[in-house]
């Protein structure tokens, strides 16, 4: 819980229902005395209805400069984590969060606008293991007209505010301009979100039966496939299925894996836990050993 | 050509080439003087550059009126087939035309807006059968910039000025917003697309294996099929492969086709052209005879 209104709603909802909870505050510390008003807010909420609290502190500058990465994706990761761990230390059943579908549509325009592929846009999973967003259906509107009706009090974060981060430019300069115009954008959005995610799992069986059609065998070595190349080549569109069929092996990147198709016997790739070697019509494809 | 920056450019670099070229420009009549004047500005051009120059003037509203369509869709129509019957007439190899990057993003997110659903998001095609669309790759900033260093001419269509329609709310109103956060906008946009596409050929590729999966077999009749519904009812997404299964037949109704999956032997489906009948663990799909 970040003490914002969608949190607010979650546990004004999940607390009329049977289930027992527990709240999970992380404070990234990244807006000093009001990163600790909120702790303390929702901290106060919790003591107040008497729900056990859990809150942490991040350094998530640190963790960012160690580990290379984004301060957004250190707080993700961290989070994340934490919210595992606490669930088993808790034997909790479900990590629920409050992700809605404004999240959902900015999450995809910021994919969109950072070409990271088609994955990225498929939206904010419902269910992931433990965890759940049941308000993943609702608009940041009807989440908030809800809390109001309810006189339920949150925190507003400051940066959100701002135009200062990325999503803030498309939520306010982007998402109201295409909602105006098109008054069934969100339904619309969510249709098309559903279709993509219809068509990826279709793409992604074209692929486990082209998977079989090409892995001649598995070898008396559990680590090691023979892949024909013969068969792999024929395969239309080749570059959609070389990167679906090798990625998950560490082969990323496509020009190399067209000009291994091409190769001379013995040329080989190398990716962080597997090696890709050229063979006349085949392919082997070994685990590093550990 | 519409007299536009877009098509300027296109003539003028067509005509560097070693291809002979005619010119046709539909006049739409839907700003009158203005309408008159983009014909005469074209016609001239090709006057001074010794082109064969082909013009015609459509009713547009009764045409819209008559077909219960909107104006533009009348408008892509009533010029598609006139280019069409035009072409074929004068021996033309191809039927080029000035669609730009910017087109094809407006489109995207108007699509999108609309929920129109996958197809509508895989982009304007860049060659489908005599039509080539060669400007496609660039942005219209690119276009308007070779536009102003070879010194060229061109009208500027007054109503894309005005925020009036909702293509020029999503180019003055969003993509500039994007394009400004997003230096690299343009380039992800494309990177996303040609994912789409690779995404819609593998998915293409797992419905037609599964059509053949379950087309039990073509009786002598030639406009009859058998479908075996115990296999098709194992098929996951079932949402996904009856929809993209039975539509090319007209069965767009997903609830439709659930329910008759479910209904017992004797029950039926209609579409324009065929006819879907339950038996026991089968379907019998039956073109109707014209």
């Amino acid at each position: 819980m970040s003490g914002g209104v969608d949190s607010m709603v979650l546990l004004d909802l999940l607390q009329n229902s049977i289930f027992s909870l527990s709240v999970a505050h992380a404070n990234f510390q990244l807006r000093s005395i009001e990163s600790d008003a909120d702790e303390d807010f929702v901290k106060n909420k919790c003591l107040q209805k008497q729900i056990p609290f859990y809150g942490k502190r991040f350094d998530i500058l640190t963790h960012a400069k160690m580990n290379k990465c984004s301060v957004q994706m250190s707080a993700r990761t961290l989070r994340y984590n934490w919210f595992y761990h606490l669930g088993k230390n808790l034997h909790c059943d479900c990590i629920v969060l409050g992700h809605n579908l404004n999240d959902e549509i900015e999450t995809f325009f910021l994919n969109l606008s950072r070409g990271t592929g088609l994955k990225g846009l498929l939206g904010i999973p419902k269910k992931v293991g433990p965890i759940l967003r049941p308000l993943l259906p609702f608009t940041r509107e009807q989440i908030m007209l809800y809390a109001r009706s309810r006189n339920l009090h949150w925190r507003e974060d400051s940066s959100n505010k701002e135009s200062k981060y990325f999503r803030n430019v498309i939520r306010h300069r982007v998402v109201p301009v295409l909602f105006k115009v098109f008054p069934n954008f969100y339904q619309n959005f969510s249709h098309t979100l559903y279709h993509l995610n219809q068509y990826y799992s279709l793409s992604e069986q074209a692929v486990q039966i082209s998977r079989i059609q090409i892995t001649v065998m598995k070898k008396i070595d559990p680590f090691l496939w023979e892949i024909n190349t013969e068969v792999l080549k024929r395969f239309h569109p080749i570059n959609g299925y070389l990167f679906r069929l090798f990625s998950p092996y560490g082969f990323k990147n496509l020009p190399d894996l067209k000009r291994l198709l091409q190769a001379q016997p013995g040329k080989q790739l190398f990716s962080k836990s597997y090696r890709l070697v050229s063979g006349k019509n085949r392919w082997l494809l070994r685990q590093k050993r550990i």
